[in-house]
């Protein structure tokens, strides 16, 4: 499975001779081998897959501490500076779980078994008792009966659709489905709704294929007994540690103030499987749901209920405190040790984890052996190359997190970018999401990478397709562990992969087999998300003078302006301030763009004396720190841990990004309130925004008043 | 009056002979002339002083905007990038006030004409109208009348000493003496025991020489008439702006918004003289006060009341936004332009402020001057030297901190250090106040400079005293400009003075005739000053490796753990997290000290390649922001705009300077209420402080875990 094309084949060839004429290599050179066919490799790739997978490996288990050993061997055999670092977290697992259906007063109860089935020949037969008992994380213990009513997606308008048609959940068990809101937001807004438990399907219209469809393992679809696991905590780290470090002995709150603190749930819920949703359907009466709340064409009708059918749930979880383990490994940075570029991606997983994560971990893996055999070569970085294995991701960031508190001084002031990469393949089709000083890198690094499904054209051209440039998602979103480092801290970071949701996510089919007939068949998208990861984070790690442009972060910010400006067109709210502060950091980003090139063509290439290597620096400290200002210490209004004041999640879906998320929030309760002072708060949420994109202003300036 | 001696001779001969045989001129001979007879004058500096204190020059007045615009023309004239920084802030002036008391029933009310009086010949008779009538900034206005309450000096204590007294004020108008607290506090505490409005005086036992003294201008006491005006507010910077710069268009709070933030006071007050205080306190009767309560040998013996004198107290004050101007002198360092080394002093003065604070403003001139004459020399510094001074100072630190609130991000990356100078000289004997990193620092500046008041021997000889080591005090009040720079950013600082109080403070009688007969009549200790805080500064700016010697902060903190030891013996707080956070801290300190030493010794002698002066600026770095360690986003509880752990105001003094202030705060509170979860509290602070000193040792190390 080595990939050859005529393109990587020129590429060996102009490295080769690069490497034979040039008395001292240029970092190019470096960086044109490193996503060269001569260092990548599918074949790499796919077996470290397949190493990772053998076994489920959730957080806490003996199965993730042996993936943690592999990842940590390999970053050694690839001269990384390597370790292990440990937290002590809580984490939940299932004890017992029951669920009987009671269709109605007439009928025999249904007990439903729970289980996800295994296939004719499935080569994980075996390794899946090891599999946990479908459940979610952090979902609260208890015993509820109640009649059910269906909810769609479980969303708060959703909720406004039933109110509407007459249905109150108030002491019922809802039914919701996967597919559009985080499901932590799911149980959330159930429990606000007065419901008394919880229960989230995969519907076959969006995880199954539809109608008349097939599943793993002849086609991607999930199969009915799949179910999606998953964790309901809304929060981000250790729920006992909220903002500081999970070390072994150290201050952890009780159970009562974690209630207290409003981000566990205090009703029970259960994920079940499209199979055993469609059974509970089928005893829902009462109106008929609307048309887009029903399933695929085969489908029974969907109704709101409640009941006749009434649920017997009881859930009984332990909460832990275990051992978690993030492998970290360094390569020391020649000249400036202490600017630090971050890639990041975990390698926990709920079941076997072959998309999510480790894929990631593969891609992650392949960059550290293509380092390695840099570095045999002569290269050493300018800056400190760190590469990143996070633990108990899925449980609430929690590696990831507890790590950026405990390093967070140091981060904030020496962190130049973090480089995530969650899942690396989930299917076909690239997608990023950055902060927008990144974009243009990103664009910049696609047009040397090679197409993995298109040997003819760049990634960039597939990317782009048929607009005149491609879409960059941002990173609001609580779904992925750049959340601590951009919502925290402020650091310029990125996402990527290839595909986005996947049928079997979260479920026992998440496996090498999926990944190998569905997901990547030749690896060559590994590849393509290794090279792009690595060559992004080369260029950060490389380059004299950052490659960041705060222009795109103007015309972003312009943008959600207009959008806000729509948004309040009926209020009296001011939008001035954050008008006249966008201009500014427009003018700001386009002045330092030109110091950047007055400083690469005057000073950096002819010689670079004491004078000018403190110059460049102080370009590069205004160019990294300028999305600190992005942050304010307070936070958003009543989630102090969200430092950011430009991008952050939904409150109604963790999972949601949002652009000026106080704002957004401040709004979306004044128009609720309709009272002046609620009004009087979003102009309050405007001028923080404005004052921090004036704060940012300032540290690109780098002039004090 | 020239100073010259056979020292200051001496250094003019080796720094001539030093410039005559250097190809290039180390800087440490720059230093020396900078320090030497040639450069300082305290005949420039008089004059300076003289110019400033003309006339009264409040925060806002036109006058201040004079002294302004001079203190400009010198900085421009000695070489500096000049110019103001304006903010727009919330200040506040008396339109009218009456005080009368009725003595008893029967007697005819006594008017009180609230003047302080000029003396025959006074220099300033013509000016004294220009000073404000007697008032406190921020107080509430209001008219109230009540009985007397006499409570010493306004404390917590004494309003307790009064309970046991059977004494309750709640509707009476106390009557204060200062000399303990700070005089917002005083306020605040006599409205928290529901007293309708507070008098407070300055008694003669501590303002007036006590029995039989002569005051001003035959001798350096308060006149009977004389008052100490002064803010009353207990917040930091404009009120109007919490956490944010005052520009002319910006956020603003309401008055009601302020009013509910609690830093302003809610009852009327005003500031008396002593035979105010004293004819008051002859109507007051009741039972007859402790000994430490009464006043000098020949006052009337003092009582507590209530009443029988009967006190009607009206105040009318107004609240404006006004413009304040700080001015800011920038020579920009020629190696590391982004790394400053800032000095402050505020000009604005409630009269005429030749103590408080121009004499300090004086001295401040003076180092520009002789920085300018180091400049004509060919002396650049490494790094960027900025001098500062602040306008409104006196009505709560505003223009230090709104220029903080407004360049915060630049300063918490790039300030190496804060040296303020309020009052230079109040009289005789040196005193200093620094973050304990500075502490040797200061004491071998100290050797270098002249003792003003016996040239046979150094500053530090006499500031040393009899000890084995001087004392250093610390910088958590709130009484001057180093409080946004320490408490809120976390930025190593320092403060200097000669003399510790004086009596005519905040009166009308602080002008230059009080200066130049009794404060300072050479103008030596204010030329001592200058150089002080200059060498400080110039080494700070042209080593190489920062002198920031962290083993002083572990001891001084293990200081603190040993007294909170013994404060909560009979608790069961664990303070083992804090003891070994010190502990790691003490290590960390002795290793970045060898590694400075190491590198000294290595590399910055021969040569200065690229790859060195990264590595000097790396450790520089970690010296520089392990001090930003100590400070958390949340700040202290109830007061978040304070955010470091180790230093930070007693909440029931302003002017108190406490080390760990949450601590400290949460078990006062543990010990009043006495409750299990008062005092898990506690322990939830000592956890705090124990993490902060951990992420400051972290900071120092550099390394990630």
């Amino acid at each position: 499975m080595i990939q050859t094309t005529t393109a990587a084949f020129l590429a060996i060839l102009i490295t080769c001779f690069t490497f034979l004429y040039s008395p001292i290599t240029p970092k190019s050179s470096y960086h044109s081998l490193f996503i060269s066919g001569s260092l990548s490799s599918n074949n790499s790739i796919s077996r470290h897959l397949h190493t990772l997978t053998r076994r489920p490996h959730v957080a806490g288990s003996s199965a993730n501490s042996d993936a943690a050993a592999y990842v940590l061997s390999i970053f050694t055999s690839s001269n990384l500076q390597s370790r292990i670092t440990p937290y002590h977290v809580a984490l939940t697992y299932p004890v017992s779980r029951s669920l009987t259906l009671t269709p109605s007063p007439s009928s025999p109860p249904v007990h439903f078994n729970l289980q996800q089935e295994t296939y004719p020949g499935d080569p994980y037969a075996d390794v899946s008792a090891e599999v946990l008992p479908t459940f979610h994380a952090f979902a609260k213990s208890g015993d509820v009966t109640g009649d059910v009513v269906y909810v769609n997606y479980g969303r708060v308008e959703d909720y406004k659709t039933l109110k509407k048609m007459g249905v109150n959940v108030s002491g019922a068990i809802v039914l919701a489905r996967y597919g559009e809101i985080y499901r932590g937001s799911i149980v959330q807004i159930a429990q606000e709704e007065g419901a008394v438990g919880a229960l989230v399907y995969s519907d076959r219209k969006n995880y199954g294929g539809g109608r008349g469809g097939r599943w793993f393992p002849e086609d991607k679809w999930l199969p009915p007994s799949g179910v999606q696991v998953g964790t309901v905590y809304n929060g981000v780290g250790d729920p006992t540690t909220p903002g500081w470090a999970s070390s072994e002995e150290c201050e952890r709150l009780s159970d009562e103030e974690m209630d207290k603190g409003g981000d566990l749930p205090l009703i029970p819920s259960l994920p079940i499987s499209g199979a055993d949703g469609e059974t509970i359907l089928r005893a829902v009466g009462g109106r008929v749901a609307d048309d887009d709340w029903q399933g695929s064409g085969d489908a029974p009708t969907y109704r709101v209920g409640p009941g006749p059918g009434v649920v017997h749930l009881s859930y009984n979880g332990k909460q832990v405190l275990e051992k978690i383990e993030n492998v970290i490994g360094v390569i020391e940075g020649e000249e400036e040790p202490d600017r630090f570029v971050i890639l990041g991606n975990h390698r926990d997983a709920w079941t076997f984890g072959a998309v999510d994560p480790n894929s990631g971990t593969a891609a992650l893996l392949e960059i550290a052996q293509r380092l390695g055999k840099l570095q045999e070569k002569g290269w050493k970085p300018r800056r400190t190359i760190i590469l990143c294995n996070w633990d108990a991701e899925e449980y609430g960031l929690i590696g990831s997190t507890e790590w950026v508190e405990e390093n967070r001084d140091m981060l904030a002031s020496k962190a130049i970018a973090y480089l995530n990469v969650d899942s690396a393949v989930h299917g076909p089709g690239f997608w990023a999401s950055a902060t927008p000083q990144l974009d243009e890198l990103i664009k910049k690094a696609a047009q040397q990478v090679e197409d993995p499904d298109n040997s003819s054209q760049t990634l960039y051209q597939a990317w782009v397709g048929s607009s005149s440039s491609p879409i960059v998602g941002r990173l609001g979103s609580g779904n992925s562990d750049f959340a601590a480092f951009v919502q925290y801290i402020g650091i310029p970071s990125a996402d990527m992969t290839f595909g986005k949701g996947y049928p079997v996510y979260h479920s026992m089919y998440d496996d090498y087999v999926w990944m190998e007939k569905f997901g990547d068949p030749f690896f060559h998208r590994h590849v393509a998300v290794a090279s792009l990861w690595g060559l992004i984070a080369l260029w950060l790690a490389d380059t004299e003078l950052l490659p960041f442009d705060y222009t795109s972060y103007a015309l972003e910010l312009e943008k959600y302006m207009k959008n806000l400006e729509v948004e309040i067109s009926d209020s009296n709210i001011n939008l001035a301030p954050l008008f006249k502060s966008i201009e500014e950091l427009k003018i700001a980003a386009t002045l330092i763009n030109n110091q950047r090139k007055e400083i690469e063509e005057n000073y950096v290439r002819p010689s670079m004396s004491k004078k000018n290597c403190f110059k460049v620096r102080e370009v590069n400290d205004r160019l990294m720190m300028a999305e600190r200002a992005f942050t304010d210490q307070d936070g958003l209004f009543g989630r102090s841990w969200y430092k950011h004041l430009i991008y952050g999640p939904s409150t109604n879906d963790v999972y949601g990004s949002k652009s000026f998320p106080g704002v957004d929030e401040a709004v979306a309760r004044a128009k609720r309130l309709k009272t002046a002072e609620s009004w009087k708060f979003v102009q309050h949420e405007v001028w923080r925004v404005a004052r921090a994109v004036r704060h940012a202003t300032k540290v690109i300036n780098g002039e004090l008043t």
